[in-house]
């Protein structure tokens, strides 16, 4: 087949709506990620609350592009993007060429150069990091119930999250009924209200990124649930048995959940590139990387600016811009390189939503703000449409049915897979092997909190 | 609380049963298990075949026991039984006494001392297994889409099964509708009949325990389907590439899967006891070690005869024996330890069941023999029954008729958590770091096939 070669690293949001984008156009799409399903994020935090199976928020990319001829998938590891001689090298195969190219390759946790924070927290950014956390959880419940010292029991029983974005806050909400449930009917054996959560916020309050009114009622409804909430402090330091922060609290505890910061993930072989200060990719009006014919980013690891600040790290930028890039892409192979490739991007604020627990959630769209069991309907409604594929959908919904009606939190088992090397091949290098943390400066830390939620 | 204290080693069948025969009776039991959930183990090959998520075949102890005061779950690895101090020594607890110890540790893949065998194979005794086994076979079709070499490819997608019991013909049967489904539709890159399914079993038929006319009907139903059924020839010697044959054969591969031997899972501090051929523990007709008051073993642990035989390591041995057991502690917790402990121990043949695929399994209950579409049914209608929990039975039946209608396996993610050092902390060692290779002799080889399916 003679058709242009796309190649799309990454199947997030933006890279999945980009390949969707170009079903049935002239255009042969080779979609690369580093695993075999696509991942509704918004719901990882359910995973982690033994609410949700992987398989319900996980879609087979394979699956999604069956009635797309001119779309193939390949579970790859990126280990170099060549500009110059537009290719793209794979861990398990030969080097990729492309006719054009665009980077999708979302963002991973940011732990400011702290070695610390990362090997004593738990992220919520992967799957396999929200299924490590249910495994954390309840051997931490487990644990707690074969202890017999009392302040021991208390530090299995303290959970300690960081970052009060919409992650930390949905997090600690829904953790907050999953304890209700767990502890007070099935460890008869620890004192119901042993249980603690505290969600540390470095600003002065929760979910910066919303409307002050909304913040507050996120912050009332979270202490009404028990939560500690305490904002305007950082973390300072951490290790396996407790939490210092920058107030001089130290806080025995065995979990750290680490939703504090996110950095883009910059493909190896774009290093040379000019970044925001943020560390996203420059790109144009068009998504374009500067300097390479055919080459574009979107998502969380690009930066483009709309009245005066970065566009958020969120799937509507993400999804837009893979629409919008695609579109680029087919006016270029239809006019040839010096076509006219149309308005250019602008960006559609779709609002943003967060739900705190059972009957309240916090939302803003446009002029609108909205809270409490009217807010908590809209998000469940968002987020069953946003789902890929009927039978998700309609399990999703049961398994809320379930645990609204019986207040039951079903998929409450430790389970790990034996590993495989066969599927270590394919596999994203676990945070251990990973060398995965960013040695940059504590500076950063300035630059992600002033550019953006 | 001044009731006699019972321990139940294990939460399988046998110890599960015999833990709910004790249901609000006047002992406290203590049930530990390694695990937070009772597994469903007759369908532990749908799990590895991407038709059911873990939570739908294990179900949490704490809630199975949510209603039963006197009974305690803990989750933890028994490292010592001191039967004669009445103590049990646990990984993360101090000792814990007992009045009655029930011994239900189960049994675990065997591999007659070969190491490389252990190495080279994926076992389907457990969920960990399950789970990789499920990976491992996802990823090897994601690598034969990576490979440019046709032999090379062709190793990728051919499939050794092990052992021709109900385990190794329900994983085939499965196993050759996934390849089906999965390489047809989702690998188009993929020639769909290059997938390959090869049953190797050691006697000259599949299903040595179920009537020869049910096994020719297996094997002729298998090869319909595609799979290469090879009987009356052992596995020689095996390597991450390939698979020697006694007759010779070699088959490159990456994938062997073992189903061909299991052996009890002794509990340490028993090794001095008096075992069968088999390695399982001798009791009386009322499961009890001769020698120490108060100590029983049941299920595949525990050896009993019968009309010259030894009685099989099925679940429905387990269950009976865990009740029956149940019932003597409280006969001796009523009467006192002269007290008349009723009949002897009479083990009633359930019969035996396997599947396998679609519309078809085979059956014998007493003197009925079944095949095709009404074993099937009936194959359906007895897992349904005996799989724990309302919930389970919904979801199991739901993704049943999923499958059935649709031709789906939905659950087909490779998926990994992270590594938690707590989770760490209360799971099993994972089989790297074991040791957990039966060190004895290729001639045990015989003993276990002397004595029994």
């Amino acid at each position: 087949m003679g058709n242009p070669k796309v190649v799309i690293v990454g199947g997030g949001f933006g890279g999945l709506a980009c390949a969707r984008a170009l079903h049935r156009k002239p255009v042969d799409v080779t979609l690369l990620d580093t695993h075999n399903f696509h991942l509704f994020t918004p719901l990882l935090y359910q995973v982690a609350t033994a609410l949700l199976n992987p398989s319900e928020i996980g879609y087979p990319f394979r699956t999604i592009f069956r009635r797309s001829p001119n779309v193939r998938f390949r579970q790859e590891l990126v280990t170099g993007v060549d500009l110059e001689h537009k290719l793209v090298r794979a861990r398990n195969g030969h080097g990729i060429p492309y006719d054009y190219l665009v980077l999708a390759t979302g963002s991973t946790n940011n732990y400011f150069g702290n070695q610390a924070l990362a090997k004593h927290t738990v992220g919520m950014k992967t799957i396999e990091e929200a299924l490590r956390l249910r495994n954390h959880v309840l051997s931490c419940l487990e644990r707690a119930s074969q202890e017999t010292d009392d302040g021991e029991r208390r530090r299995w029983l303290t959970f300690v999250v960081v970052g009060g974005g919409p992650t930390g806050v949905e997090y600690a909400g829904a953790l907050a009924e999953l304890l209700k449930l767990v502890l007070g009917r099935d460890h008869p054996e620890l004192p119901p209200d042993l249980g603690r959560i505290i969600l540390v916020e470095g600003m002065d309050r929760l979910l910066g990124a919303f409307d002050q009114r909304l913040s507050a009622y996120a912050e009332r409804t979270l202490a009404k649930r028990g939560i500690d909430v305490r904002t305007g402090v950082i973390l300072g330091h951490a290790t396996d048995q407790s939490v210092h922060l920058s107030n001089g609290d130290v806080i025995p505890t065995r979990t750290i959940v680490w939703s504090a910061g996110v950095r883009p993930n910059q493909p190896p072989g774009t290093e040379h590139l000019h970044t925001s200060r943020s560390h996203r990719l420059a790109v144009d009006e068009h998504f374009r990387l500067s300097g390479y014919q055919g080459a574009f980013a979107i998502g969380d690891v690009a930066s483009r600016s709309a009245n005066g600040g970065e566009l958020p790290m969120l799937s509507p930028f993400a999804m837009q811009g893979g629409r919008h890039v695609a579109n680029v892409i087919l006016q270029e192979v239809k006019r040839g390189p010096t076509a006219d490739l149309g308005k250019p991007f602008r960006y559609r604020d779709k609002g943003t939503m967060a739900t705190i627990g059972r009957n309240a959630a916090v939302g803003q769209i446009g002029r609108f703000r909205f809270t409490g069991f009217i807010g908590w309907v809209a998000w469940l409604l968002v987020h069953i449409y946003y789902l890929i594929g009927f039978r998700n959908r309609l399990v999703v919904l049961a398994a809320w049915g379930w645990n609204y009606l019986r207040k039951d939190r079903p998929i409450r088992l430790v389970v790990q897979a034996d590993p495989d090397p066969i599927a270590d091949s394919l596999l994203p290098p676990s945070p251990g092997e990973a060398g995965d943390i960013d040695q940059r400066a504590e500076s950063e830390r300035e630059a992600a909190r002033s550019s953006g939620p």
